[in-house]
């Protein structure tokens, strides 16, 4: 047996990514007892009919009591409500980790109200597809993706040693790097996509009624991509544009003004301008190997 | 055997598409010689390594000498000077068809130059990958994809019926619609998206050097399918923008509003006006069922 095991486990928030790590947890016999704590009665019945828990409450302190690992899955905007609510009831020695996609936040509105008795692991799993809620996840979800941690300066070596076996037991790659970079990398290869997405979904809504019941039915794999992007939680990607506004709103001002240059150089019939664009953008992927 | 059978089939421009098609044509026995025309010797060398002409010359006039069947497929920027070149040596009774994605630019360029005795079929196979040249074609690229013909009014329907069974033998779903209306749908289902792939791969390259690397390792599906979509031709995608311009750019201006009012929420952390966007977004891809 694996010497990777948590006696008390505690998620606070329990959708997607959340519900994924218990079934992990649950089918790796990682746990001895996991409580789920959500503000929603309904998300907790779906819980308990899932039996994705041991013990379900609405109350955050009640939930992290006795617990050797928290796992924070909620909406970005509850950070601070729950660490505060939380804070007094952690057990020293605790590990609080969480599955974020702004780790600055995490360094801003949870770690200054922790007792310096805990230690805090932020991680992100860049994983998920555009479902919601703890129905829709599954443990295989996290396989072969990254998992980026955001270790703390001067924090316990031990603690991220088990978060870092807990996302590679989810088949994860785990990485680390600093919360300001992780949030700048992910400004440009999640954030900006996704807000694209919405606008251009947003975009197509403005069509007629008669041009729009065929964008769909002859979109490309393009479109169609962006329709299933912008199908994914308002809430939490208004909580992650907003916690990241500043690395965000650099690049969407970048990204805009690139956009002008297109529409202008339309607006001109500039074809060598076209070109240029085009041919520079090109040489990106060219040079670029993904891996 | 089929009726479906051109004894003389020239293509004038034989790169990913044309290219395909000829594939098609071989595999089936659709053709019963086919004459190849390219600007470029190396183009040509590479059609005659593989064997996909029993003809190649680089003077469009004489390669649809005595042709049943011409398929126009270079860059939409050449459509005004091949139509002119080859008008006088068209054959009476010849199909004179197209695989550009701009059908307008058909009925303004080509339509007017084309002797009566000729029929035109504008068509738009909506596939394709990012890859160029004759090299890179394959027959089964057409295959479940929408091919979208344009009629020309009052025009032959026997040869809107031999181009449409040339299609459907490359086993693509064939529909009709009018010019205009298809430059309308396309401009949003492929057109824009192209170019925003466009404009965020090149948002990217402004990046440094040490951040750079990492977009690409650490992006999910979203940014890496945009630098994929950036790697196309960006000869055929600047004439595809010019030849569309009149819709693409009511479009990118719709699209640059909608961006505004995403960024002004973004400097005014205007949570509720970020909540609407994205739920608007979101009901798009919940009311079009994707078929």
């Amino acid at each position: 047996m694996s010497d990777l095991f948590f006696e008390r486990v505690a998620f606070i928030g329990i959708g997607h990514i959340g519900s994924s790590l218990v079934r992990v947890m649950l089918r790796d016999k990682l746990a001895g007892t996991i409580t789920a704590c959500a503000n929603r009665a309904e998300t907790l019945e779906t819980v308990k009919r899932l039996k994705l828990a041991d013990a379900v409450t609405t109350d955050p302190a009640a939930a992290v009591k006795d617990a050797d690992l928290v796992v924070l899955a909620t909406p970005l905007s509850a950070y601070g409500v729950v660490a505060k609510a939380i804070a007094p009831a952690l057990k020293p020695g605790a590990i609080v980790t969480d599955v974020g996609s702004v780790k600055s936040l995490v360094l801003r509105e949870v770690k200054p109200l922790l007792p310096v008795s805990v230690h805090l692991v932020p991680g992100h799993p860049v994983a998920g597809t555009e479902n919601s809620g703890p129905e829709s996840g599954f443990p295989e979800v996290f396989r072969g993706r990254w998992c980026i941690l955001t270790p703390v300066p001067g924090g316990d070596a031990a603690a991220l040693d088990k978060v870092t076996r807990l996302w590679q037991a989810a088949e994860m790659q785990v990485v680390t790097m600093d919360a300001e970079h992780h949030d700048m990398v992910l400004a440009i290869t999640s954030h900006l996509p996704h807000l694209i997405a919405y606008t251009i979904v947003g975009t197509a809504t403005d069509l007629e009624e008669t041009l729009k019941s065929e964008v769909i039915k002859f979109s490309a794999s393009g479109f169609r991509d962006f329709t299933r992007i912008a199908a994914s939680s308002p809430e939490m990607w208004r909580d992650i544009c907003l916690a990241n506004r500043v690395a965000l709103l650099s690049e969407l001002r970048q990204y805009a003004d690139e956009l002008y240059v297109l529409i202008q150089a339309l607006e001109q019939n500039d074809a060598a301008k076209l070109d240029e664009v085009f041919t520079e953008a090109r040489k990106v992927r060219a040079n670029w190997t993904p891996q």
